[in-house]
């Protein structure tokens, strides 16, 4: 195959024992908004653009006219002095089929391990089926025991892990696969309504605020509610498009009417 | 794999800073039907074929008798003394599926790169739901900003990006995937009703006429209409008979009758 | 991938410029039954089998307790001394999906190839609909003009070209894709009802009757009747298994009640 | 790809012409629970794990928080002085898809054939569809005749060959790959109800019964009900998440409303 999963680097930074923070679209979009505030408050610089041809199999068109293939990216935030600096994996679009999942995981894995990167956070949503949580709780899983104290001490909730089950895509497998290569990591999961397509600005508010607490960072958290609303009409706007590419695709196999059976969209 | 998507080369031309134009199968098969014509009308040569395991898994039997594997073909053009050459991509078909997609359109870049292109200007319809559209507008998307106050002159509209949202298959994504390789590209999008099998001549005509202008080019489109006929005829056929296959194929897991599940066709 | 398809090697023959002859499963069965005649009625021998994982995933379990994996088997008849050799290719079942229909096609001309196999029939069977036809038609689709008279003089019919319109599967594939390979090849296709799991013996003794004619073979026709009954009776037997075992691996996503939706069987 | 299906080695023991004995998940769960009391009470050693990208892309969240990839594993007994060590094959899933069924058994087999491996025992239940089985037979298939007098002397029941028909996933693929490779093996069926999801403790002990006294080995079965019933729990949730991941992923194709098309769960 001529293309599968690939990364272009735009810079090669060096990086100081950095953590990753992973940010992808998923149940509530939390994940997404918190690490897109945070790259856009800590002005992260991107370093890298990932490109799979598990992602769907079309471009968008921007504003400007402009065509743009789905990807992920890859920022990185320096520490103060001495300290530790941070890799941002955020994007548009995760795996469209169960393989590609892992091999996108695997993929980013063996880049972030490139920089030194041994720590991972991925962040995300947990639905709890209920419209209204004033005080959205952090729920966490993690792939050993040893950081469990310190993050409950910040706030985390393990109490739940018997509710949780699974986690699915990137927030799941980039731990589990990490895990495999010696990496440590915990998943944070901002309580959420979890019904499609209602990004949650405050439970990202939640995930993040437990997440400078562990990284030490100080993220002023005042215009995040205006900004997840700016993000929110893009990240729908994606997600409505893909729906309907979706839709278009699946068409003719799903409708019964014969004339609609096309397999180009 | 034996075989995934692979190019036969039937010719290897001299090609001065060749300029790729595609136009396979799509909404209103407007990019099909202007490469095609332009394809008569310049006494293109053929130079390539291109045929994938992503295309469906069957040969067409021509009035003939003789079978003929579903391809891609590229053509290429020579321009006027010291001027650019053209390279046309058309075709039977499109990938099946997702991940073919990519490949294809990776596969296509590459080779026309290996020519020197650096220039692409993907054809296909826009579908508006309208069933007349007496002046078809031609729509544009970009790569890049350079090359949109041209193209505007030349009457490309670029004022719908925001109603494109995406563009599906080998026209999104050999411009998409070309940005990537450093390559300029374009889209027309001709207005078209965007019912399926409805082939719209005066929408690939409003298309071909900016193109005409676009590189300079001179091509009487008097004789469209009638080649569009002719080229109609043959168009649905094969798409009739992909219909009909995709039916043959799905038909075991779609009907609820048990009887039918047959997973060969 | 550790396996996709391969060919396990028993014997290596030398054959004189041999002919390969195809019959797998499809409409009627009529390729199957006449190619697994031919072999019962000259004592072939087989000295290759095929196997993918692009076939069902289980074992067939035999009367004597014994478990088979779904496979392909390749058989030479040695010709009249001095003549050419003939390779048959029969089999348990094609690819399930669609890359593997290429794979395997790619996979038999290459072995076959390395024996200096030059020519191909395929042989199927045409489905008319109609339940009764007393006098079956033989109808052919081949790669090239230089065969047909030859052929037509054998009473192959090419008269129905537009009514075939595609020839779904290894029948069509291994003629397209040979002829990419510089082979020569016909697809010889018996007037048969064409419904779902109905063996049919007179289609079938109609394809082998001209195959004969064209290799100047002489096979005893007379007990094709009894034999297709116990072949009928074994390809019945797998082709139900076939379906069951689709049936179960899709039970849990076609069926609406979520206590059957398990992923495997 | 970077990832398909890989093998992670703890430890490299020395085996003595092992015998590899396989219980995955499937009906009524028989394979795994026998060969997970095997395990409990041999005290025996893993030494391997198998991640697949064909297993589903997700990762378990344990009680304690802890998360974990869907994996198979490998554990090792060891013979009585000079006797044949044994390699036990239990795991959390089999493969989603067709193609991962013959990779990952290929993979299998070419693991436990680098320890000497010429021998395989796979377990698993045989549905009847009767709730109640008082004294549960114990049904076989195998690669050869020649184990089938000894077997059938310990009380394996070659009888019903014909209702079987086939043996779909791990259980029947490692006995047809592995004999490609010149291995020899059974297949123990258990006789159970074949209901989703309901774990069946008296089939698995029928089937150890028998297994034991093939391999001449001594095993205390009285603590295997209060076992069962600590396994089932555990295999019941993974399989509760499995079908409610499966559910989440499919969920926007399935349903009807186009709000909860959404293709990332």
């Amino acid at each position: 195959m001529v293309m599968e999963t690939k990364i272009t680097v735009l810079d090669k930074p060096k990086l100081n024992n950095p953590i990753l923070i992973e940010g992808l679209p998923g149940i509530g979009n939390v994940g997404r908004v918190a690490a897109g505030y945070l790259i856009d408050q800590t002005k992260a610089v991107k370093f890298a653009e990932l490109y799979s041809s598990h992602f769907l199999p079309f471009v968008l068109v921007h504003e400007n006219s402009e065509i743009a293939l789905l990807k992920n990216e890859f920022y990185y935030i320096k520490g103060k002095k001495g300290g530790r600096d941070i890799i941002v994996l955020i994007g548009d679009a995760q795996s469209l089929d169960q393989i590609g999942h892992y091999e996108i995981a695997e993929k980013i894995l063996e880049f972030v391990e490139s920089f030194g990167c041994k720590e991972i956070y991925t962040l995300g949503g947990l639905g709890t089926g209920q419209l209204e949580t004033p005080n959205p709780k952090v729920f966490g899983a993690l792939t050993s025991q040893k950081m469990k104290k310190k993050l409950e001490s910040y706030g985390v909730d393990f109490s739940v892990a018997s509710k949780l089950g699974t986690i699915v895509g990137a927030s799941g497998l980039l731990l589990g696969l990490g895990k495999l290569r010696g990496m440590d990591g915990v998943c944070l999961m901002g309580e959420t309504a979890g019904f499609p397509i209602v990004t949650d600005p405050k439970s990202a508010e939640a995930v993040l605020k437990i997440l400078m607490k562990i990284l030490g960072m100080n993220v002023d958290l005042k215009t995040l509610d205006q900004r997840v609303k700016e993000m929110e009409s893009f990240i729908n706007k994606i997600e409505n498009l893909q729906r309907k590419a979706v839709e278009e695709m699946t068409r003719g196999v799903q409708k019964e009417g014969k004339e609609d059976l096309r397999y180009i969209g």
